[in-house]
């Protein structure tokens, strides 16, 4: 009954900016991420949760006893990248929300003795395809962006996150609710669990990740008219990084290092036209941060050759360094009694992708789950994971934040 | 005083649409295209020629006097790339406007005896960065283009050419007027005018160009989850083609062959998503057919061999060729002879982008002038062309205009 709940839960959820390949299109502050917070808006009303907006968007679904008392939070994000697949951050809040509606059942049974308050949370951009950087809400929540310049982000056409917010009514005004500890259960975005029949993972720490956003400049000029030797094309400058990121990272052993860009936009973008400027937003990720300081050197000297070929001028416009980190090994080991409890399989393992736990772990004892994810296909709308598995996920996050509430390692 | 009114014509002119930097930026059916437009349209008012649009956009103004018979065209066009040097087409329309003006006042003076009608034409859409193909006004006008097929074609917002044209109000409906002959004026877009201090260049052919459109087919995923084992990455297969490109071209002898990548879009274009598809417009252009035949089949190669590395799949969704062929040889002898009563430098050569001159020649006799770009500067705000330059071209096509006019080669 419980189980037919959340999957036809997760089907009413996922038609929600639907795309025709089975995906959903819910980049932060669009319309359809909208929708999709009024369709959690409503949940909370029928079941009883209170609903709170902070000024960054992050909404909550609060269970309140302890007047005036902190809260674990429990969460992820509703928003997705573009043509996304229907299980990132979705299915953890949606968790999430069946995990608290069931604590909070069990404490009215009185079969729980609540130690804190409790409420779902759904982050404000997790991805950060529109807005730049990403894990922005959490990021404002533990004090590591600051609110009002967050605000003032922009998307690609000028549109601030502050109208963004207003645009689709989730410009709060309520409070941050005070956490004592948080949780999450997110898909793995990768093989690990599928490849070994482990129906949980616990996450002991995150990947390292570097990420540089770069402007390639050159000289616009016709492609018609300008001979070779008289071009400055920032394309052909562009393609060398993308092709120099790509050998640099399979000249390490295989799994220690990912390179990537991602964002890539060409300028005037004319037929006819050699590009000006390009910009490039480029990542490197390691487990090893001796891995990651290398890799980081060796981008310099890549940034540095081309530059020295002459024909374009590279400049890193910004960089950012996310260090790995340790998830609280006391979580660790409540999550290991909670699978054992349920009776659910379960390993250590590390988050390559960054999550709002990621940040929530540097203030707040937090617990991050996994489930398996199928072929680690992600952030594409072929993305899958089966029922069973979301199911034992949520069974998995409700022990947790039953142990959580009951006096579980909380800060 | 001709002079200085020529000049202030330009300058006026150049302020529709200009850009910070001294350039402007009047994409076809936008509406600094339209204000343009517009501008020439009191021109043509105020200087007794008939205003008239056809059904794809292209303005004429028109210089009447036997009844039914066709028209000397003399034009180029008014729309500009993005971010554009303020010369290129502007200058050739202003021209052919002064020329047409001139030739006008010839015939009330009786020193000309007009053997056809004249009329200054603004092509829609040469450049077509924002609705492709360029060249598309004169392509309807030379039944190269269908009609009806064109007004349908999208830009990259969906808009479509028949909503962009009523949108700036240029949807017209008047006939296109008959053409006996064609001359236009275009700064070089080169260097040789300059280098060799000629005022005046006299084009006897195009350089052929092939040009494809191209899709790169690779698999979204996550940049922070998938492993480099794992990625179908699109970017990493088009920034292959476009470096493969580039090597292509540099491997023939200098000045032979211009291999390049103008416009190049990826998708979905997010900072943590490997991209899932790249779409690209790649021109490959010489003088000599038998050069581009064979830089043809190595790009069919290299297509090939990024295909066979199995990362990604690339798609060649359309080809087309424009080759090269000659200007009529009496033209080229009726604009010699022109220099030479002008006192004017000159000198034969060919024009290594397109023009509406190379569709106009197919159908009638055509003259194509060029006058000196500063170090061949163009597709660029820094475009530049001296007043003297500009003066001199004007005096040139007026000279080639009343020749057209009293008889010289027409069909």
């Amino acid at each position: 009954m419980v189980e037919r709940d959340f999957l036809a839960d997760f089907a009413a959820l996922s038609r929600v900016g639907a795309t025709p390949k089975g995906g959903v299109h819910r980049e932060a502050g669009t319309p359809a991420d909208g929708a999709a917070r009024r369709w959690l808006c409503s949940w909370f009303e029928r079941h009883g949760l209170h609903t709170s907006v902070d000024a960054v968007g992050n909404m909550y679904g609060a269970a309140e006893w302890l007047p005036g008392a902190p809260f674990v939070l429990v969460g992820s994000h509703l928003d997705s990248q573009p043509t996304a697949g229907r299980f990132d951050g979705a299915y953890g809040v949606l968790a999430a929300v069946h995990a608290v509606a069931a604590a909070r059942d069990a404490v009215a049974a009185g079969s729980v003795t609540p130690r804190h308050n409790l409420a779902v949370v759904n982050w404000f951009n997790e991805e950060g395809s529109r807005f730049s950087p990403s894990l922005m809400g959490s990021g404002v929540y533990t004090g590591k962006l600051d609110l009002a310049a967050t605000l003032t982000v922009t998307d690609r056409a000028g549109v601030t996150v502050a109208e963004a917010l207003a645009d689709i009514g989730f410009a709060g005004t309520d409070p941050m609710p005070p956490a004592v500890g948080y949780a999450e259960i997110h898909i793995e975005q990768g093989r690990i669990l599928q490849d070994s029949g482990t129906a949980i993972g616990i996450v002991t720490a995150n990947w390292a990740a570097s990420k540089y956003a770069v402007t390639v400049h050159g000289a616009q000029a016709h492609t018609g008219a300008t001979h070779l030797a008289d071009r400055r094309d920032a394309l052909v400058g562009a393609s060398r990084l993308v092709l120099a990121v790509r050998e640099l990272a399979e000249a390490f052993e295989p799994g220690q290092l990912l390179g990537s860009v991602g964002q890539f936009t060409v300028s005037p973008n004319s037929p006819v036209v050699v590009p000006g400027t390009v910009t490039l937003s480029i990542d490197l990720r390691s487990a090893d941060a001796e891995v990651l300081a290398k890799a980081h050197e060796q981008f310099l000297a890549v940034v540095d050759a081309v530059n020295g070929a002459g024909e374009v001028e590279v400049d890193i416009d910004s960089m950012t360094l996310r260090p790995s980190s340790a998830f609280q090994a006391e979580g660790v080991a409540l999550a290991e009694a909670a699978a054992d409890r349920a009776g659910l399989s379960c390993r250590r393992m590390l988050t390559m992708a960054g999550h709002d736990s990621v940040n929530l772990k540097d203030v707040v004892p937090t617990v991050m789950l996994f489930v398996p994810s199928n072929a680690g296909i992600s952030h594409n709308e072929a993305e899958h994971t089966d029922d069973a598995d979301l199911l034992n996920g949520v069974t998995m996050l409700t022990e947790v934040v039953t142990a959580l509430l009951a006096g579980g390692p909380t800060r």
